[in-house]
């Protein structure tokens, strides 16, 4: 298996990129061809010597900022790491691609250069949220639209349905729409209408209406929403989360007899830390493209990187793309 | 100041009801025009006697459940706590009205019974959520509307605005609109839409975008949202916290050592546990009906009950409903 990866992506590029893909390279054997300037990447790779086997790299002079406008950055930087590693990916160089460059040029390089599957109409990103029950949910769209139809979020559904089963590893998964609320009637114009095409989609396994109180249970394996809807929860998540730990944080060092407890309890505290750690649960797959594509946080370090490298590695070895290919042709299109 | 009060709206009427409601008439010195059938109520007070100067109760023989059709019950159950409350308020026998009872039959209670603010094309909900800043921020709409037009949140804007000024005490609130991004470019159609509307509001303090991450901070006064999201976003934040709670709980009870820690720590915690309860908060005010109306939370207790009666006071006090109508009819109509 071979995975280009953007070095030039993210924050922390090139240097914490290189180093996670490196890491990964060694852990999962992987052959990973890094793309960038190639002067800038060898000096990284020179730092972090033995180079492991399998570990090329592929030019690329231009970088894409989260500035730039996406699509135009994607249709004029051509020889950018971003575009460039979608393109080894297209011509079979390659079998997939990470990168922790910006989302919105990921997701047109996504289109333009590997192009949609059939059947779906617009891409979405994936992302896992840590729950309680200790299996994280997978909530798409999270961020690739704006204003998605009721078809869109069928598809949503089948693919997220074919994800958490291959990749995941759960079987038969449940799927679920996000509402404001539990019963048929309630849920937006867009909402009922999926909810319908949903509960006719052939193999998801839907179970209805899912509200937002119950998303952090875990009970369900995918929760399908607006693109739009989806950035507020995943960014309600993330803010709520940091803001909450922050707050006991802050309330563990308020009195001296509290900051004697907290040091008691530390172990038990980093344990529960490390379980909602976005770090460690991986990157955000890109789905509805022809071949996989993961999109690590932009804030990502290495040991980011390389636990989407992991993601990466169940993506193309369980053929999801595949499956999602064959699941997607067999729906009745609208 | 007279406040009609459902006796029988939630799940702990109407014994909690009549125990808030008595103890704010003690505290505030507030008339309580308890509403629901006599028997019944006149039970609950003589239980708990003496009964406190103010305290008179309303007749009203039906109850509207949470399963009732909505518009179909308000219509129908005419001679419900609800119905019979609300009607109190428009006949000037009581200044304004609290219920715990249904969500969406008070609604259509307000806009059958009451009506509508000049200006005003769908009343909202509004709730405050808890925040590190020990401000809370004021979201609306929660979940009186789905499917809103631009022109629908930028009367929230103004009305949220209004609310947060006169009731809450913020001079000059500032204002947001939750989105995907905080440049003006990001956003969905509606939200879009209304960043100019908003833009363009006389006397609100807009500060543009909003990203769900920067809710929890409490950096702004009012955020405005679609009431579909707003409904995700009430819902998450109270499932995420509940549900962070809790495995800080599990967490601080897994080892010895950290149950010893936790001891310790304690007094911390609960005090940190108090902040963010929303019994602590009091009611969801009802925005843009004629009268001010004040939504309790299902679950309510006395002490719930009596803080939204706190909320009432403020909120009739301050002249909130006459300040919005003034706004309003100044600004310009769609």
């Amino acid at each position: 298996m071979k995975v280009a990866v953007d070095a030039m992506g993210g924050d922390h590029a090139p240097g914490e990129v290189v180093q996670g893909a490196l890491d990964a390279a060694r852990e999962l054997g992987v052959e990973v061809i890094l793309v960038g300037p190639p002067e800038v990447v060898e000096a990284e790779l020179r730092r972090r010597r033995p180079r492991p086997p399998g570990v090329e790299v592929a030019p690329a002079a231009e970088v894409i900022s989260p500035h730039d406008p996406p699509v135009q950055a994607v249709r004029q930087k051509r020889d950018s790491s971003l575009v460039v590693g979608m393109r080894l990916v297209r011509e079979g160089r390659a079998d997939a691609f990470l990168s922790a460059g910006p989302t919105g040029a990921l997701l047109a390089a996504g289109i333009f250069v590997l192009g949609r599957l059939e059947g779906v109409d617009r891409p979405a990103y994936g992302t896992l949220l840590p729950t309680r029950s200790g299996r994280p949910v997978l909530v798409l769209d999270v961020g690739a639209n704006v204003d998605n139809r009721p078809e869109h979020l069928v598809q949503f559904g089948i693919m997220g349905s074919v994800y958490a089963e291959a990749v995941l590893g759960r079987p038969r998964p449940s799927v679920a729409l996000l509402a404001n609320g539990t019963e048929a009637e309630k849920g937006n114009a867009v909402t009922r209408a999926a909810y319908q095409g949903l509960s006719q989609a052939p193999e998801v396994n839907f179970r209805g209406y899912i509200e937002a109180r119950d998303l952090p249970e875990g009970q369900v394996d995918v929760v399908v929403c607006d693109g739009f809807v989806g950035n507020v929860v995943l960014k309600l998540y993330e803010g709520l989360g940091l803001t909450l730990f922050g707050m006991v944080r802050d309330a563990l060092t308020s009195t001296f007899r509290a900051r004697l407890g907290a040091l008691l309890a530390r172990p038990a505290l980093v344990s529960l830390r490390r379980r909602l750690d976005w770090e460690e649960v991986g990157g955000a797959p890109l789905l509805g493209v022809a071949a996989p594509v993961i999109k690590c946080h932009g804030a990502s370090r290495a040991r980011a990187v390389a636990s989407g490298l992991r993601v990466v590695h169940e993506f193309v070895s369980r053929g999801a793309v595949e499956r999602m290919r064959a699941r997607l042709s067999a729906a009745p299109r609208n």
